[in-house]
């Protein structure tokens, strides 16, 4: 075998939806202007590094399945992580998403000291600066792995020895400010150790507060340095721990108006994850719209019949009509953009599986945007939410959410006597109306 | 059938664990003193009205299966509204629980009018306070029934028609003022239709500013009328709505944050709705003291393999011991209580059947209240935590929490150099340490 | 109010994919030929009874919103009875679907002893009949209603009472013979109360004697009366109860081989049940096909965030296109057919809203039909399974399976002796390759 | 850090209720008599060797925390499979429960050829030999690994290639003449691999057959070879794979008796398991005995929060009360036993808690068949049930569930006439009955 894996397979195009040829767009083109942004404006396509490139295809009942030269889940040597990163350029350059995110730990060769881990990053986003120039790929967010190494089984910023957390800040400036030098988007800050395993060991009240202080050192820290991109939470609500603090987009809100970081810090919601939290995806996006909080999405799905985070490539066509639906009527994406937080299966051994698993993906966002799109054109379901809520625009309505007190509305209720009843909620025939379009 | 059905029922008394009788407390001795408290002031035990007296044993695939004098289920005359009042009472005052909970239509006679609502809420209202006055029973928390009547189907406070918000802000009115009056700790809202069936027709941002102004309209009108209560918020994820606004403690944190009402309003937390949530009891519980918004308790059970709302009686001793634990850790009620929140079985239609299963509910918190207080005087769970995060109580802990910015404290981490590991959670010892007091 | 409600709406037609006609077909063309059958003959559409013309729209928290002529959820009188059918056939053939089903209760008047309901429901089933005759209607399948009468709370056929088991053998000779006399094709049993609350009061094995002989019963006198269409049980893993003994497919299917059934009894699988099971709709399918005993469909889905039993409409189009492909595969349905065992939503008061509910479903159906279709014209997903296990067609793989033992399989790995992987599952192309039929 | 970790450890005694001492058991007593046998005859405790052994302490999301010499996680060399071994009987012994269960690959030194791992394997068979010889532990059961290594991660007897189906019939065909040679009580098959990942790559007959075959296989090498044992599956419903064909023990009883093995094969049901597919422990326990496939146990809990197989050890004395009056009332173990299938947490890094994790798992299991057998001996539970049906004893009862016809049974209740209800199912008052016990 070669070392660059990819070296055969032909850049990915857009040969429209008549095309056979599985291993091209048939709905992503991305020049093409919907609502008056080109698609790849409105989608913001980023690849992770992580799955497909330092994933061995292991899970936790069996060793890694995948054959590839730079040894994926053994020790990086700065070789490994040299031609790791060489083919993983390889394959987002061919796969034309102009974006891509990574761990620290992802790309870096494997250190044994805090001295170690700085150079050995340093090194690393050197030579990615320089490919990212050649190529023109650019950084969506960089992050850094607080969950993997044993110092941080009992959690980063939430550790209970001030010790590690310490370790937690060292990691997180040093990423902060790589990818300050790559020029990322975003800065993302996922919680997967920032739980409890049991309560009986735990102090709530002391861990949040130490989260929510780290989460205020991260934002001194970007605007110190000058980082313009976003800081972003990543809720999970569980997996690797029993609880994790960030649970969903809700609990975040409540987190950073406890912590006063409401207008500096966003969400960035997995699809995976807002299903394990017992919330839709498209729910998610709505209430962090509401909130003022939406900032990035991590694309993937969930399995339906199983309870933890599958992370496989979304293939839900209607289901992310859905979403972009939400997404396009929040104004669409300042910072943030559809990261593919996506594996392929652990069967999917082949190079090319890394190709079928992107394009599928890129292909259902790009119809779901195409559809969306269309339903806002439409107008039809747009007008009808405006006319179920008129009465609040009425004077009435507005004195209502206004000036009236208990008594007011009470008095009102008792003289206006006759009875009320809803409207038809007319779910169905939304939902037709919504397939026309999927 | 006489028209007083616990007539032959005396009434419930203490006989210790040795007792072989169904009909006493082994556990519930209301004045023995547990961590200087009595039980009974530890525990404020409740009944509700709603699935003991207005419940006629109907689920979603059949009918009524419980023959009561008082008809529930059916048209509630005003002679049926008194007879069930008589007989609740009855029930209330043999068990020996001190307190009890209603909605305003579990108890009054059923209205066609606001009108006749106001006459037939004050009538039984009166009637309540005289035999409260004879029986001694006092009342834990009042509630409006903003979910069961049609008009409610979208909502009441966050329905799309300003009408009915009117109609729910009068309700809320009537029955804040009964509660006043017939001297209640709290006043509840459950919003049980305060969510949406789809997403497709709804405007969350408007719902949510809708329900926000609600509430401050009833703490308004509580501090106008004096009522010197506690305002509480029940949360409960979904059901009957796909998914409702108040979905857990976390959410309602951040919903009151967001609507100016932290300091105004506590929650009253639901064991089954909070495991239909995905937390578990005690977690929300421990996460209401730590966000200092921790109220009363709505005590049942759910089913771990049904996936709604069973409302069963509690019976689970070393899982009630974990929520006293935290009740206790966090300094007990204040105004709130226990309300048995709980409903027997369909099938079990004899009255004596609801003896039974609050006597094994109360008897199971009394052994919970004894398990947990008995961990507090061992010590050794205490101890394990506080010692576990003994390193934030020293001078670098205290600074890395306080002064130190992320370049301190990442210098102080390439400094120190050599890798931490956390010591062992001891997750194991700590399930056993506290199994010797369950 | 006119008392025949539906008199204003028109027919159902076809219309085509063009069409701006939200009450009309744009993808369901019953005579269109797919792969050498009638759309009609592949679908076989059946509308339900009991959620459209006996619910009243209530709900476990809430009370009926459905203003109809017949009161629907209150006493039902023989006019009302039929007024509810006259109602009931303007809609099914209005709508053109060519099927419907029933339980006895839902369409005959509420009778007090065995002779009325007798009597009340042998005079239904000659208004049917007659009704049948002029609009051209057929019966997909009849069943008996063993759940809903307080008679049935600890079950019919596995009651501790042999009294009830009496009263439920009643219920269905008398349901099976209707069944008969109209034409049905198939007479299906649901056991809602075949299960336990608690298996404390429970005897399992006696209770799944009784549900064998009780089975065997209905088989024999299906015989005796020649009665040609097919029985069917409809799995379902709980609610009402905690547990029911028809929990899914492969549970029924032991439960037939125990009781000597597995030639006499097949499947009615329901969507909402599958995924309530834990299964995959398409699984449940497959499952039946491979054990062969797959008799029938009630159509409809879940909310995949609600814990029970929503029956919506189906909207899901990439879904349903497995689960026709499944069908297809099988060779489709026999007796069988689709029957929509779906509700339009509490707020969904107005009569339109039923046909919407219909039309949306009919025409997903008809989509992931066509699209199903397609797949297996395409050919190249059932080409890829077939050379996936091409091995076992080999001389080895058929001897394989075959003749030889432990150790000859054991003496031919040792000689092999090199490691052996499994070729690429292929899955991400797999699905991109379905959704281009999608 | 010796080599031998738990040299400094001394032997857990039994301390009884008022010790102190963390390291004793409470409740186990081996030899004390409960209804007729001994407590160690009755639970018949075993320890696994892959958790406490094999499993590093990592997780999907991060890597081993546990620092044993042995090197659990890396590759096994014929010297590191030796000390293992030794550590591993040195807490078997210190622990004192009599048996112990393994997988191949959890013990021997790891193989590169088929040929290499039947001499790994012989070789760490004799050395075990030795010391079970030594110490006297015995074997509860044996086991083939089919699901870590890459080639199976299709299946092993479900594999799309029959090679990889020989491969599994070597590894199988070894690890039961191993366990033979060990005089193991029993040999078990998990289908870990063998399910799908997605239904569009698979063909679930062929794959059903393959799965039949192979335990005919088994089956037969078993009587060839002269194993007296019982061969047991292990029902799981998925995890790793999407879908596992032994879902839960009522679906692979279907199975045996599809493939005709139902007098051959028993079931190993895991608790956790049995909560993952949706089922109460008790429950699986219940129909295992109500089939007559009860075989034996692995012991854990899952965590209710959580939707995978976390293996914690088993903490809920209540639960655990109902599986043991489950297994009492079935007449209690034969060759099957308790088989801890548990694992510390990763951040139980310690030696010692891994006898806190055991130590804790078998009292309650002492405790819970103390709490079982008290509630038979009380005698209450089991005649309310006899009672509740005491009907089907009786003259009428035993014809209906014998020579009566639906004809028959249809008279009957036309001429009872008046209806009946059930009586209560008095589910509090049992739910505190046992709670007496417990
Ligand atoms: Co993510
Ligand atoms: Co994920
Ligand atoms: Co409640
Ligand atoms: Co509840
Ligand atoms: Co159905
Ligand atoms: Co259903
Ligand atoms: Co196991
Ligand atoms: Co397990």
């Amino acid at each position: 075998m070669t070392d660059r894996i990819f070296a055969d397979i032909a850049p990915i195009a857009y040969e429209g939806e008549d095309s056979d040829n599985m291993l091209a767009f048939r709905h992503y083109d991305p020049g093409r202007i919907v609502l008056g942004k080109t698609m790849a404006e409105h989608l913001r396509l980023a690849v992770c590094y992580w799955h497909s490139f330092a994933w061995p295809g292991a899970d936790i009942f069996g060793a890694g399945t995948f054959d590839r030269p730079w040894m994926p889940g053994e020790i990086c040597t700065p070789e490994r992580a040299s031609l790791k990163l060489e083919n993983a350029f390889d394959f987002f350059e061919r796969l034309g998403a102009p974006f891509f995110c990574f761990h620290d730990v992802d790309a870096m060769a494997t250190a044994a000291t805090p001295e170690e881990h700085r150079r050995n990053l340093s090194d690393i986003v050197e030579q990615m600066a320089r490919r990212m120039e050649t190529g023109g790929m650019k950084l969506l967010w960089g992050t850094a792995n607080l969950f993997s190494h044993p110092r941080y089984a009992a959690g980063g910023a939430t550790s209970p020895d001030p010790e590690i957390f310490a370790w937690a800040a060292f990691q997180v400036r040093e990423m902060l400010e790589a990818t300050h030098r790559l020029g990322g988007a975003n800065y993302v800050l996922w919680g997967g150790r920032e739980g409890y395993d049991t309560i009986l060991n735990t102090d709530l009240r002391q861990e949040m507060d130490q989260l929510g202080r780290f989460l205020n050192l991260v934002v001194e820290h970007k605007h110190k340095i000058g980082f313009p991109g976003t800081i972003l939470i990543e809720p999970k609500p569980h997996e690797p721990t029993k609880h994790q603090y960030d649970r969903d987009t809700a609990t975040v809100y409540g987190f950073l108006e406890r912590y006063g970081l409401v207008d500096e810090v966003r969400v960035n919601i997995e699809a995976n994850h807002a299903t394990l939290a017992g919330n839709s995806f498209e729910h998610e996006i709505a209430t962090a719209m509401a909130l003022g909080i939406f900032g990035s999405i991590d694309i993937n799905r969930g399995d339906p019949q199983n309870g933890w985070d599958t992370d496989q490539f979304p293939n839900d066509i209607p289901g992310l009509t859905l979403a972009l639906l939400e997404i396009l009527k929040g104004g669409g994406f300042t910072t943030g953009g559809f990261n593919f937080d996506a594996k392929v299966r652990r069967q999917s051994i082949d190079p090319v599986d890394l190709f079928h698993g992107h394009i599928g993906g890129i292909d259902v966002l790009a119809r779901a945007l195409l559809n969306a799109a269309a339903i806002i054109e439409d107008g039809r379901l747009g007008q009808f939410v405006e006319d179920r809520y008129a009465g609040w625009k009425g004077e009435f309505g507005r004195k209502a959410l206004g000036e009236l007190s208990l008594t007011d509305l009470s008095d009102h209720a008792l003289q206006s006597g006759s009875d009320k009843r809803p409207a038809s909620g007319r779910q169905e025939y939304l939902e037709n109306l919504v397939n026309r379009f999927a």
